[in-house]
């Protein structure tokens, strides 16, 4: 390697992160090279304190600053309904649509038994323990269609339905194998309005 | 937007980034957060370091922490053949040949004046310079076939002749293996303009 030590070292890190090969790790470390110093300082400051400040809401564990995130903060969010994700992307996507108003609880995965994803390594536990203090009226499953996300919701209504709770998973006028985020509004929207009972 | 402060405007850097669209720069922003605070500041600590550490080799305008890059320090280079290029990352491509022996010229940019690009915003007089006080047997121009690459070659060939040093540009044509069917308008222009003699 031709590049000097430090930038070599920064390539080697950017290229660890998703998304990023070689080559446009080499782009990246090379177009920061060209910038101010003062500004490649604010960007390494923003990675530091975004991780240092961004910790999971203690209620449905979507990214926040406080304890409670912003959307259980709301008190005119309708907080008797929780819609199940798997990634904190799909709070966003599902916000995107200015449909739902409920709250959300944010698995952090899905159980996959092929990549040793087990059911403790989720934010499952904590989803059973609030709908048993909480007790509320509907719990929407909005896992993905495809294995895990099928294996994810079946799991959950097992352990769901014993507490008394309605439990519904949305529709499947998504694509099957598609990802929530990468879905259209549309899509998205029978989706949700057409949830079926489970 | 519903990500919490310190994170969002993460994501608003990341998507500065050449190559970083929006999506991605919310994926790579919560990578990070699902990462060890240690690793985030191990990044955050090379972005900086590099930055701070690499400069540009006086010689030649690549880039490198001491004064004089690898390639200029490194004895065993024919040091009278100089192959100048628009940018560090040409370098790379010329020393994975294994080929080339001689030293190079980063211009850091094309003349362009539809960018506003000026030969004066290049590192054109430097090489003027190091032409005359070195006066190195042969100037090669690896700038690329386009409108800026032509451009800027016919510009250096027209400063560099009257030094009397020998300017050449490497060939431009059909790559080896690609079919004239398949070649654009522009790679077989080049490849029948600069046809030799059998």
């Amino acid at each position: 390697m031709l590049f000097p030590p430090a930038l070599r070292q920064l390539m080697q890190q950017l290229e660890r992160l998703p998304g990023v090969g070689a080559r446009s790790a080499q782009r990246l470390a090379l177009y920061l090279m060209r910038r101010p110093e003062e500004e490649v300082r604010r960007l390494a400051e923003s990675l530091v304190q975004a991780r240092e400040r961004t910790r999971l809401c203690q209620r449905c564990f979507f990214l926040s600053e406080g304890d409670l995130c912003e959307l259980c903060s709301d008190p005119s969010r309708e907080a008797d309904l929780i819609c199940v994700v798997a990634d904190p992307r799909d709070v966003v996507a599902l916000e995107r649509l200015e449909q739902y108003r409920g709250l959300y609880h944010v698995l952090h995965g899905l159980i996959s038994p092929a990549e040793g994803v087990q059911p403790e390594d989720l934010k499952l536990r904590e989803l059973m323990e609030r709908v048993r203090t909480e007790s509320p009226r509907e719990v929407i499953l909005a896992t993905p269609a495809n294995v895990e996300g099928d294996a994810t919701a079946l799991y959950l209504a097992r352990q769901l339905k014993p507490l008394g709770v309605r439990v519904t998973r949305i529709a499947y006028g998504m694509p099957v194998g598609g990802e929530l985020d990468y879905a259209d509004a549309a899509t998205l929207g029978y989706a949700l309005s057409g949830r079926q009972e489970m």
